[in-house]
This record gives structure tokens, C-alpha cells and sequence, in this order.
């Protein structure tokens, strides 16, 4: 798929943001041959965002050949149907927050009839992490996305999984708190989201300051300004009270892990997101959870990662891999 | 797959159970054609095993016309490993409790080199819904199977789940309530199988009924004795209690569904097993509580079936299905 010698050898990836809409060519070992990027807000219609996406674009597209050496094209968006290549009721893009936008369509028709996909952010992190990351072989894993929310991409038998409708995969949103969690997004209680995102941790902090007098370099903050970078500095500082706010978490995430393991046996658990440069403060908790709570069969064997993937061109890489699978 | 003509019409299955060992040789349309069954225990040696089922194999291919006519052979086994075809330190097999047994190669040698693959019985009973029951066409689904324990068999894009290791699909064994669990078979605690099996359903009996001093039918029996079959007996005849006690398992099995659609959003839960013949009174609150419990996105899509497999051969006919897959 990524090693043969191909006629046209690049795709387009587009990583389709609230705020910015950022774009690469991109050959078969995941080289960014070319970039750029628009404002992905200040667009009424659909149609106005894409012709502006193609002005852009066509200046980048020239530089490497032109259109004849373009594959297809990957996008990696909020809210993206992979069955449908439509973006449905994305709360925070004005031109489809209320409806159905045909997106990979709309693409296509613009430029000259190649394949175009789209998937959501965390989907086309898992193909990213096939094509071009650590998961390069693997046949079997799962990328779980730590950013704003949990977000997660499941590959089985070298595919990615979703499901009857597209929407497979929304591993932030399994209960691990089934008395007394806490509020999530989604309207429903004790998500993996709530504890184990940034804001998870963020509100981890506030709790585990309320509740107890331990002195902590966090007290010195507004707590309602703390994230979670700001308890990984206080830990990495040896801070104790931020280091048990990291191994709750990691606590946490290798007991959701332990029973994804039961559903699909994955050779990995790949992290990817801001909360991964913590490093050892995240992945040790989360790999001595999993081991200590997953069913014997399983112990010992899963491995677990950090991303493969640049992170400021990762989310670009990831919406190119999709093209590659088209 | 199954509708097209073949030149080697049927496929040997064996049901290998800790007591007896069932086999058929079927059609495409999941008809059997001839049966016969030998006793699994008394063999130390796995090749004193295999001997006396292709001597009791040998009368039923001779009334379907000779070997020529079988295309392949599938077995569904406890602890078998689909990847080697073999079975693993299976705690009641005298001839396989304390090693691994090539039985897939062992039953090829002796039937002519014919293709024979292995599996656990809850896979062989998906593949078995995919091929002649109520999966047929479908593409992504989940059964669960409710008997002395809990089993699943995980189907993603038309192809059953085996993972990493060939160990995937253990649904039974996905945490449910994290303090102060049950204790599970498997050394955890708050496995799903502790509450919805045969088994935990006469285990809620018995707490039900020391919780309260609730009249109940249930308590003319001794306690000890109460099976999922008398709880639902009794509720049948009104019972308060013990539809409460259907009602607390079906709760169960509802919310660890709604996690399995956050996975892999399947178009069908598919329940199979002793315990589905209690009906809608297990089928139903199963079916609210999943609903009450997904992501919104996942409310009211997915189908609630009870097998289409008829309960005396269904293991026969799913162990068959494997054959096809070969």
C-alpha cells in the first residue's frame, strides 16, 4: 500500500479544525511535500468554504505537478460520516451546524473527479498511525486520542472499524463510573471523557485540591485556570499531590483499556494528543492498571505507545493516510 | 457463500462439549444430513480421542456419500484457538487439560487432508447466526451467549473478531461494577458473567431473597438449588421478585451493550443460550435499559434478537459454519 512504486504519488490531507483548516501533499512515507492552511470559520455556505479551501490548495497542488500526480485526498474532521463523506450537525462549523453537508463530494467535484474521503479526527489518527506511525504491520490496535475530549480510532484485521453506521469507535464515551460519575458532554454520567481528557484531568485537579489541605505547587494557581499541562509541570517538579492526579487517570485508562482488550485482543494501545508529552507520568500508570486489571490471557501482552506521528503535522498526515485506503 | 452451488456440498461440525461430543454434517442451507455423537471423557490421549470420533464420523460421511462430498470440518470447542487450531489447557478435558492439543491437524490427518478449523463456542455461534440464522446479510453484529457463562462472538465487517492472539471476544469478562464486584470464575471481580450468566441470575436469587423478607415463590425451594430456569418459572406465573431479578440482569446486559455500540456499533445484539428462553422478559428490559443508557447517536438503531439457531443442534451448526469459512 505505502512501499510500491505508484503513477500518482502523493495525497492531499486536510485536518479540518474548529479555527483552521490546514492541508499537505504528502508522498508514500508520510513526507509533507507541501502546506497550507485557510481560516476554516467566516463562511455561510459550504460551497464558499471549499472554493476558498481550492484557491489555496491549487497553489500547493502546482508546486508539486499539478492534479495529475494527486492520488485522492483524505479529510480528517469533526463529526465526519466515512459511509457518506458528509459532515453531520458539527456544532462548531458554521457553515454545518445545521445539516448535512456532502463535503467529500464537494471536494471531488473541485478537483477533477479524484476520490476523496473523510473521517473523524480520531479515525484518521489510526490510519495515520498504519501508514506512516508505529503501528506500521500491525493488524490489531487501538489509538486512543487524549486532547479536549477522549476520542479513539479501532483497527481490527488491518482495518478500521465503523460499524453499521459510521460511528464505531467512541471509546471516550464507555461508562467507568456507574454510581456517582461525573457529568460529561454527551448528557449522560461517568464517561472515560470526564477523568481521563485534558479537562478530565483539569477537573481531577479541582476535586483533589477541594478535598484535601496536602500542600501542592497547583494551590499557588487559580484553580479555575488550571489544565492539565499545568499538573504535569507540577509533577515533573515532583509535586505529589499532581503525580496522583496523573496515576488516577492512568488508573483509570488502563481499566477501560483492560476491557477494550476483551473485545478485541489489540496488539497496542497507541496514545496520540497533548496529554502524551507527560510521557512516563501517563504510560506507566496506564500500562501497570492494564496489567493489574485485564483478564490473565491478556496480561502482559499489549504494548503501549505514544504516537509515531509529528505532532504539529499529525493530524495532517492522518487525514492523508484515508487517501491511501481509497 | 451459501447459496451457490458446490461440488462438495457439506461440512462436518462438532460440537465438542466437557460431556459429550455432537457431530452432523450439513448443507449450505444449514440442514443436517446425518448426526451421531460420542462421549468426550475417558481418552487420555487426544489420538484415542480422535479415533473413536472418526470411527463414529466414518457411518454418518458413508450415508452422505463418502468423504469426496465434505468440503471442510469446524469445531467448536472450549478453549479453542483459532489461529493454531489447537486447544489450550481446557481445565475439564482429560485428554487436553494440561497442554496444547493440535486437534484441527489431528482430525485433518485422519479425514483425508480436508480443510478443519477450530474455534470457542461463542464464535462458532456467531459464525453459525451469519451463515443459517438471523445474521444472515448482516455485516456487523454481536452474540452474546447466556449459559453457564457469559461468551460473545464479535462480528466487524462480515468477519469474526479473533484479535491479536486469536482471543478476542471475551464480552463475559468486561468489568460491570468496580467496587465491591462479585467474585468471577476468573479471579476478577464485577465481571459481566457474574451477574448475567445462568449462573449469577441464581446468585441474584439468593441475594434477592436474604436482602428481603418479600413473599416470593422462590422461597418454597432450597436456596441453594434456585436455577435461572425457576427464577424465570416463577416469574412467568407473576412473581414479583423474581421478574425483578430478570429486570436487574436484563439492566446489566443493557448497559455493557451500550458500551459494545460505543466500540463497534453493531446493527444487532444476537442472544443465545438456555437463558433466552425466558423471552421478553429478559429480552425486554435488556432492550430498555441499552436505550436508556447509549450516546444518543446509537438510540434506537440497533436490533435485540434471540438466536435463529434451533437450540438442540445450534452448537452443531455453528461449529459447521467455521467449514465454510475455510
Amino acid at each position: 500500500m505505502n512501499a510500491q512504486p505508484v503513477i500518482k504519488p502523493y495525497v492531499i490531507g486536510l485536518d479540518l479544525g474548529g479555527t483552521n483548516s490546514v492541508f499537505g501533499i504528502v508522498d508514500a512515507r508520510g513526507e509533507i511535500k507541501a502546506t497550507t492552511a485557510i481560516k476554516t470559520q467566516g463562511y455561510d455556505k459550504v460551497e464558499d468554504y471549499v472554493d476558498a479551501c481550492v484557491d489555496a490548495l491549487q497553489v500547493i497542488i502546482d508546486q508539486v505537478g499539478g492534479i495529475e500526480t494527486i492520488k485522492a485526498m483524505g479529510i480528517g474532521a469533526p463529526n465526519g460520516n466515512y459511509y457518506n463523506g458528509t459532515i453531520e450537525f458539527a456544532p462548531n462549523l458554521s457553515w454545518a451546524h445545521d445539516g448535512v453537508v456532502p463535503l467529500a463530494k464537494l471536494f471531488s467535484e473541485r478537483l477533477g473527479g479524484i476520490p476523496v474521503g473523510l473521517t473523524n479526527d480520531a479515525n484518521a489518527a489510526a490510519v495515520g498511525e498504519m501508514t506512516y506511525g508505529v503501528a506500521r504491520g500491525m493488524k490489531n490496535f487501538i489509538v486512543i486520542t487524549l486532547g479536549t475530549g477522549v476520542g479513539s480510532g479501532i483497527v481490527i484485521n488491518g482495518q478500521l472499524v465503523y460499524g453499521c453506521d459510521g460511528f464505531a469507535g467512541e471509546l471516550g464515551h464507555v461508562t467507568m463510573v456507574r454510581e456517582g460519575g461525573r457529568m460529561c458532554g454527551c448528557g449522560r454520567l461517568g464517561c472515560l471523557e470526564c477523568y481521563c481528557s485534558a479537562t478530565g484531568v483539569a477537573r481531577s485537579a479541582r476535586e483533589f485540591l477541594e478535598k484535601s489541605q496536602e500542600p501542592s505547587l497547583l494551590r499557588e494557581m487559580d484553580p479555575a485556570k488550571i489544565t492539565s499541562l499545568d499538573v504535569s509541570i507540577a509533577a515533573s517538579k515532583g509535586d505529589a499531590l499532581a503525580k496522583r492526579i496523573y496515576e488516577f487517570t492512568g488508573d483509570m485508562l488502563g481499566k477501560a483499556c483492560a476491557d477494550f482488550a476483551a473485545f478485541s485482543s489489540p496488539e497496542a494501545f497507541i496514545f496520540f494528543g497533548g496529554m502524551t508529552k507527560a510521557g512516563d507520568l501517563i504510560m506507566k500508570p496506564i500500562e501497570k492498571s492494564y496489567n493489574d486489571n485485564v483478564l490473565k490471557i491478556f496480561k502482559g501482552k499489549a504494548k503501549f505507545l505514544v504516537s509515531g506521528l509529528d505532532g504539529s503535522s499529525a493530524a495532517v498526515l492522518g487525514a492523508s493516510a484515508i487517501g491511501w485506503e481509497l
